[in-house]
């Protein structure tokens, strides 16, 4: 079991999202993240999946991805490749006398604090998930009220963008 | 038709989500963005939708939302009281005399240069929608390949976290 990372266009149709979400249930496999944004084309949408599963699966389940109507391209992204990128918001137990010590962290994660309580404080935080994963580890122990996270995101490195030209179907 | 934002958590098992994607389908609604990612809870995983309908409607779809059995709570986002942000990469163009140019409105925005191509800059901007919008129609002009977006997350402000108590099914 590998982690893959799915880029997929898509027409910005209903229905498109369950459809492909519906391909990976069927088979039983959870996604462990997802998320969907517009692109510079407002017709165009682009999802990105992060699945934990054998390759040989991925490679099925890529070609019946491919084959969904909604679908303009799916690419899997290359670990070595890509620029992966996800947001969270973290809100933490911070009572005054913890406050600088969680300002310290915060400070060196380049993180930055976009919301403070009378007993709490907000965190938004951005890099690659091992990153945020390390910054959770750390503020954990001052106590999580919430958090939410983006899911992952990304793009290949260097020049080559994701062509938009859609398959024959 | 208003902005509405349900932030949902969730048992993370296999097929909530396209369960949750095919409520608004089959009401016609597209979906304008979504993300889903982990909570401290590894079980619990927290979507965020942005969808675009009449109040009334988004009334009954939280509703029906909160009937399916991996939901374990759900609530709309005041507008006013929500902290909203949102990644993006963005890959341009950007021919070396035009380097320049970019780098000036990355600094602005407190953007960060993540990746650097022979004919490309990537750019990683976080922020509000409006930000992330206005940034876009800047750099346009120099011309994007490519872009990927989160979608939209957000928390309440304040010290109020949604609460994890699961309502009787």
């Amino acid at each position: 079991m590998n982690r893959h990372v799915l880029s997929i266009l898509v027409d910005n149709n209903a229905g498109v999202l369950s459809r492909i979400a519906g391909l990976f249930t069927r088979r039983g496999y959870n996604i462990s993240s997802l998320s969907v944004g517009e692109t510079q084309d407002e017709k165009v949408s682009r999802i990105t999946i992060v699945v934990f599963c054998d390759d040989l699966v991925i490679e099925q389940i890529i070609k019946q991805v491919d084959k969904l109507i909604d679908v303009i391209r799916v690419i899997e992204l290359d670990n070595e490749r890509g620029i992966f990128r996800e947001l969270a918001l973290i809100k933490v137990f911070a009572p005054p006398e913890k406050r600088a010590d969680i300002i310290n962290i915060v400070d060196i994660f380049r993180a930055n604090i976009v919301d403070v309580g009378t007993e709490t404080l907000t965190i938004e935080i951005t890099g690659e998930q091992t990153k945020i994963e390390a910054f959770k580890e750390l503020i954990e122990d001052f106590g999580i009220k919430e958090i939410v996270r983006t899911g992952m995101t990304g793009l290949c490195r260097g020049n080559n963008p994701i062509k938009n030209t859609r398959n024959e179907k």
